[in-house]
């Protein structure tokens, strides 16, 4: 055998074995892979009719090679040469956190998570699914949360195309079968997610579901996760969130098992991508100061706390739920766009980051932030516009302004030579407290809205105040003048 | 002697007595009123020129005896008679706390605090003072927080009219000797206040001072407080807030003065009239909890706070001061009006109180905030539309709903049959969840901002979704009917 891939690139390797009784459960199999001082043990799973695969991302450029160990004889000793080259243009690597709060490629560039909701996309069909992507392409979101499991609950009753189990001859699910269809449809959907530049936060467990998910044995829940990892991994732009709302699951799977979870999530994923867990209550959340939690995903709308939750968890903040932008009957997804977009810029500026979901009410119950398909809201274009400044002030991510009046009350943070202050529902005439003391700067006027930059035609030294439009929703960037 | 008021007016009772020394610092003066079992003792006060005065607001109707004791024989031993009548119509008397959280008038009035703030108003002389008035007369608010001490801070430079103490030779303020012109003047306007049907919250300290007012020596703040309570406690729509900000002069004045203030306040005035302090910094909030406070002032931003301080104080709760509507420099004076209404809506929807002021800039520095004049914003129509329905439809005072979902995260209250939701920055097109179980109701619609009410032309039952027009800022009202 021998192969080429870039760094970072996906390498599938295709070995035929043992089709006889649930080789899922009965057979082990694995590789290490070799270059120089470096080696990765890569776990291997089984796709159906006798196939079994094993992925490997190079996380170094030269020569590699494998050697297989299984306990099925024709799985076992089997090896090989791969030749790692170096990455295509537009492929940074895994990302993972920096500078403490935030987030870089591992080639080094910068990474702001500006990510959507999806929930249940890959299991609408493809015609809703395409268009979902297509969707995707342009919206300006470079984050998905999307779940392994199908969904259930209010606009979310369909049944999906595909289940991810097998069925025992009684008609129950056999919870130690994976449904390979199943898993190459949903996997298929994560690569393409990839292709369009999007990490891809995979969601693996939920509470809202009428199969049995949910509620499956732990010894289940964890070869699930194997598997899961095992087919997973490998891609570059993969996060793992142990789950959406994992406190209304704690009289099934008390905590330990969360913690488990994390584990084997750790354990089985030699590329340690980022892990993460998701609330329903904010008063239940998960300790994210755990080691095995790599960001704090928070759940609350009053993101005005971001730099309490910093403080909290010396760890990159995502408020991933900051409600939804949308008008169905519960509170979690009904805020104007405006609030959305406010709610991010005050994340942003406090150093943290936000999430995007949209939830219109909708003649079929095609509401994005589960189903996907198209987006009818207004705050993913401003939404974008923010990720554009951001990009562009602050490569290292913003790190907070505190304490001192007048940064109490104004969501402001500084990166470098440059700060970023957002007014939100205050609209003064002037700005004076809190400009530098020293050196001449630039200044940008931002209408957070509308979308515009209007950088003045002055520099300014001191603390001379600017004069603003006296209106709601703006922002103001300094920029030192070396 | 032999006088005539109506109960809860004010008896004014003249006595000629020494005008040699300090008359201020060296002659006590005061007078027991007695009718029947009840009996009261007034503070008299040096009025200049040789003038005594006692001032009396008989709490019951009939026939009131009184006779003054004091160290001047001239004044000492004075006796007389009074009628007291019925109240006129628009007398109610005091306010005072009713169902623990609220607030009424003593004839059993309800009393529901839609306040502004002029902190220095009475100080701007006579041409700006009427147009305050003229602006008071119709604005809609129904209490007003002002200072006995002129003000010196940003866009409050101008020297008052009058000052509060008489000079000395080497042209230092003598503390100890009052200027009866300011305190004349200053209950003048206290007293047109009232009869515009406006409470006086009186501001009795506070740190903005370049005259020494905020730094006298200890026995001078109690002898002031004497002193004022003497002259303005038998009007009964004053109200005690013994400061504005009081923790910025907590250097001066350690917190055991603050409590002797309160119990000075106290002691004095025979009529017990409400009794608050206000906090710069929240987290130097005086401990509200102590008796001598009638009801809580709190100064945050956060009024989705609300039902917090309720279950930390256990008393009414006015945020007086969660930022003021206008466009200057600081962020606490420059919210949008939407923003200022949508915060009096969650303030009282969460069964509390909040405050008006307004401060935008202006050319010749008269902001209402302190110095009174003309509205100039949008939020006063609006606050006023709102203390309208709360007069219509919660005599008794709102009591929040609260924890159980989706109450968590909607402004909401209840008064007897009658509940207020307040959806705010949500936008829902149905409303569902939290409808009454059981009965029928009729339901209004109402759009905060346009002040328009919509009642529904069907009657309601169960927990049928009630369609909404998916806007943000609007509220309904559910009245059951019987």
């Amino acid at each position: 055998m021998s192969n080429a891939t870039e760094q970072w690139g996906l390498l599938n390797i295709e070995l035929k074995g043992p089709d006889n009784g649930n080789p899922f459960a009965e057979v082990q199999l694995s590789a290490t892979f070799r270059n120089g001082e470096t080696s990765l043990t890569v776990p291997g799973f089984y796709d159906g009719d006798g196939t079994y695969r094993m992925r490997f991302m190079p996380p170094e450029q030269g020569e590699w090679t494998f050697r297989t160990t299984s306990n099925a004889a024709e799985l076992d000793g089997r090896s090989g040469v791969l030749e790692c080259v170096a990455p295509s243009d537009d492929n940074h690597g895994p990302v993972h956190v920096r500078n403490k709060f935030h987030f870089a490629y591992t080639d080094g560039t910068s990474f702001f998570p500006f990510g959507t909701t999806c929930y249940a996309w890959a299991h609408q069909g493809n015609e809703l699914e395409a268009q979902t992507l297509e969707t995707l392409k342009s919206a300006g979101f470079n984050k998905v949360r999307m779940c392994v499991f199908p969904k259930d609950y209010i606009f979310n009753k369909n049944e999906p195309v595909h289940h991810p189990f097998e069925k025992n001859s009684d008609g129950s699910w056999d919870f130690s079968r994976y449904n390979v269809e199943f898993f190459r449809h949903f996997e298929k959907r994560v690569a393409q997610v990839g292709e369009l530049g999007i990490e891809a936060d995979i969601i693996l467990f939920h509470p809202y579901d009428r199969w049995g998910y949910a509620t499956m044995a732990q010894e289940e829940d964890y070869a699930y996760l194997r598997y899961v990892v095992a087919r997973l991994a490998a891609y570059r732009h993969v996060w793992w969130s142990m789950a959406n709302e994992y406190d209304f699951m704690l009289k099934e799977k008390p905590m330990q098992v969360w913690d488990r979870f994390f584990e084997i999530v750790r354990e089985n994923d030699p590329y340690n991508h980022l892990r993460s867990i998701h609330n329903g209550r904010f008063e239940d959340s998960y300790d994210h100061t755990r080691d095995d939690v790599t960001h704090a995903c928070v759940q609350h709308w009053d993101v005005k706390r971001m730099r309490e939750w910093r403080g909290m968890y010396g760890k990159p903040v995502i408020d991933d739920e900051c409600e939804y932008e949308g008008n169905i009957i519960r509170n979690w997804g009904n805020i104007s766009a405006r609030e959305l977009v406010h709610r991010f810029w005050i994340s942003v500026c406090y150093g943290g980051y936000a999430g995007h979901g949209e939830t219109y009410e909708h003649e079929k119950d095609i509401l994005w932030w589960s189903k996907g398909g198209v987006l009818h809201g207004e705050s993913a274009p401003r939404i974008a516009f923010l990720r554009g400044i951001v990009a562009k002030s602050a490569p290292d991510g913003i790190e907070p302004l505190e304490g001192e009046f007048p940064w109490d009350r104004t969501a402001a943070g500084q990166s470098g030579d440059t700060l970023l202050i957002y007014f939100g529902e205050h609209q003064p005439k002037h700005f004076g407290d809190g400009l530098p003391k020293k050196g001449r700067y630039k200044v940008d006027l931002i209408d957070t809205w509308n979308m515009a930059i209007d950088t003045l035609n002055d520099t300014f030294e001191g603390q001379t105040p600017i004069e603003l439009p006296g209106r709601p929703y703006m922002a103001m960037r300094i920029r030192m003048i070396r």
